[in-house]
């Protein structure tokens, strides 16, 4: 048996369907066997590009036919899907690519293996890097991991850089999507930047640490700042740009503008952190004129700022499409947030509450429970049974406006926040009531 | 004679320096009489595109000159200056046709008169327009007046239309020049129009009486609006596109998203119309967003709300370059306004005191005079023995924070609003004290 990779494209509608007929045609192949698939990779056209984006997506199959049998098999799937052939970068229904075959390199009139330009696109490395980074690409005599990992990466530290740069892709149709962060990157971020990677050709992260949204007695000095680290994440994950600012380059000495998004951040954390959200929309309303994206992509678990950052956006009209991915948890339920690293061991063990008294409110809902107020208490019960434990809020919203509500009806929001020693964390849920 | 018409083009930097080159030239050569130039127009080159950004301008001349001769003249003038003919789209440094001779056809190897894309060149319409609107074009037996009227304006109701439309523009490499207004158009808006129409490809104004920046007793509703006028108008001056939305379009029913220009907003008006500049800063940063513009055109009438949207520009990164433009006035100096239609005869003819309490205000600085309660004083005497005005105030402010000075030094803003009968009318002027 022979180990083989094969890359697989559509740039017809539904491209989806396409996609997945092939692979579902591939997996039924007498002498191929379907091992791993990658994400779906949504791309800029290479060549001509006033045809369509395509999707990409990469296979590892383990097969008994031999590299010319393979691509017959290839091309003849091809066909059923009804791939017509026009010229070199002709619009496709299904495009298959035999990528890698074990180690073999063969170049006759019928097959290139490795696929010549493999390690030049970007969908194939990202998505071999995901099931079989090991793999050697037997030409260039690297792993793919390797190749993944030499990708350039650019680091830039001013606006205006930022702005042109981005501007450019954006002018050469290339698909941007965004990801704000302030630093300390962890799977949370990761999670972001991995959907991002899948619905964009072009992926900026921004990491600063934005003294506006801090209040005075908060952690700003104390933050967790890891520029190294991240860099080295961001790197594995794919990252193409880090936007890393000085402060001085983000707020001039008189700064005075600012973008406040009224009635939705004054309930919830909005309450207990003032002028909080104020900082964030503008920091934020900034981030999206310096680096215009098509995606940006946030949290659940910051669900407040969430909501406040879609609010703007509909409200100042700007034309970014926010997407929101959910919240990323540790083993135990804990939210993965920079801040856990500030939790001694107890705390660390007990602030997992957090999670499950969140499971609690589902399971009292599940159960008939509607009485916002029996839930809340029972949540706080189960909290405070933790000694390290400090309950800031625990509040359930509807999720139009943010407000708190006696009876649970339509989607509602169970949100709190918990100081676990001196170390304040949050967390919720949404919940559609029937 | 023959009245003749030139066009001159320029895209190899200096280009204005090229373009007054060959206008002193035209005029220096024997059988030619200059009688009148356009303005110069900052354009998109048309066909390849990869060539640079002309500047471009018609001339009128009287000549004794046959056109065969005319043009070998205008030849000669293109090769001193350095012209090389590089193929149909090659750059230039000067390129001179004749647009027009007296009322002739000609079409022969040497010679096509009228030139025979003249009539859909933006520029050539524009700049001959300005100089000679009743010239009959003798091919299609129209005035120019009335081929520049014929241009198509689009109308757009929404902002996502416009957004799009914005963009696919700038795009394909056109400039977009955007004037905000509140419509009931005067000379003020059309001479931001007319700069505007100079320096873009594409012109933009939006038309909409923004009910955010109007207090509880203000005139919002009152407001004149007259957008059958404002078209006719706005056709006249070349608009491309007006954005001319439903209130309902720009504001949701939970709209509560605001820009907050702190500090600056503080004094002058800001203290006499709270939350004015909230309302004008939030729906200015609506509008950037919707209508994606290189150059926005303001007139420096409304003093403090220009500096106000160059500081917002500036905290929120927004990618724009902002134009402010001097204040249009009429014969008597009264500042132009759609607010002035309020005022009653006597009103009307008081208001001019306005404008000249700053001219006096500028004597006295010529004359000496340093501390600002002396000038404030000698202002408000002068405007005082008008019955029917009521000073609002009269401020003297620096121009970096717009905070009051008791001595003049620098550049100093001084700022004024006073009532005739029941109308508010601003006034400013800046001025550098030596």
């Amino acid at each position: 048996m022979n180990k083989a990779y094969i890359g697989l494209g559509s740039n017809i509608f539904p491209r989806k369907f396409f996609i997945e007929s092939a692979l579902r045609k591939i997996a039924l192949e007498k002498g191929i066997t379907l091992k791993g698939r990658s994400s779906v990779y949504d791309t800029h056209p290479i060549g001509n590009s006033l045809q369509g984006r395509y999707l990409n997506s990469v296979v590892e199959v383990e097969t008994s036919l031999g590299p010319h049998e393979l691509l017959s098999r290839l091309l003849r799937i091809e066909k059923t899907l009804g791939r017509v052939r026009q010229g070199k970068n002709g619009p496709r229904t299904i495009d298959l690519d035999i990528l890698l075959y074990g180690d073999r390199v063969i170049r006759d009139n019928n097959i290139a293996i490795p696929h010549p330009r493999m390690h030049e696109r970007d969908f194939v490395i990202f998505g071999m890097n995901e099931i079989s980074p090991m793999a050697i690409h037997p030409v260039l005599n690297m792993a793919i991991g390797d190749i993944h990992n030499k990708r350039q990466m650019k680091i830039i530290r001013t606006p205006r850089e930022a702005h042109s740069y981005v501007s450019s892709l954006r002018q050469k149709g290339r698909r941007v999507g965004f990801v704000p962060t302030m630093g300390c990157l962890h799977e949370g971020h990761l999670s972001l930047v991995k959907k991002a990677r899948c619905e964009n050709d072009v992926v900026a992260i921004s990491i600063f640490v934005n003294p506006a949204q801090f209040g005075p007695r908060e952690d700003y000095k104390r933050y967790p700042r890891n520029f190294i680290e991240d860099k080295k994440l961001a790197k594995r994950a794919g990252v193409d740009i880090i936007f890393y600012p000085d402060t001085k380059n983000m707020y001039t000495p008189t700064h005075s503008t600012y973008v406040d998004a009224e009635d939705i951040s004054e309930n919830l954390c909005g309450r207990f952190r003032p002028g909080h959200f104020r900082g964030v929309a503008t920091v934020i309303a900034k981030l999206f004129n310096i680096i215009p994206a098509d995606n940006v992509y946030f949290g659940q678990k910051d669900a407040q700022q969430a909501f406040i950052i879609k609010r703007m956006a509909r409200d100042l009209n700007i034309p970014v499409n926010i997407r929101i991915l959910p919240t990323v948890r540790e083993k135990d339920g804990l939210a993965t947030s920079s801040r856990n690293a500030y939790l001694s061991k107890k705390e660390r063990r007990e602030a997992a509450v957090l999670f499950k008294s969140l499971l609690l409110a589902k399971d009292l809902i599940r159960g008939g429970e509607r009485r916002a107020a029996n839930i809340i208490k029972r949540m706080k019960d189960s909290i405070n049974k933790n000694s390290s434990a400090k309950i800031e809020y625990i509040a359930i919203v509807d999720t139009a406006g943010l407000k708190d509500i006696k009876t649970l009806k339509g989607e509602v929001l169970i949100a709190l926040a918990a100081y676990f020693g001196k170390t304040r964390l949050i967390d919720n849920s949404i919940i559609k009531v029937k």
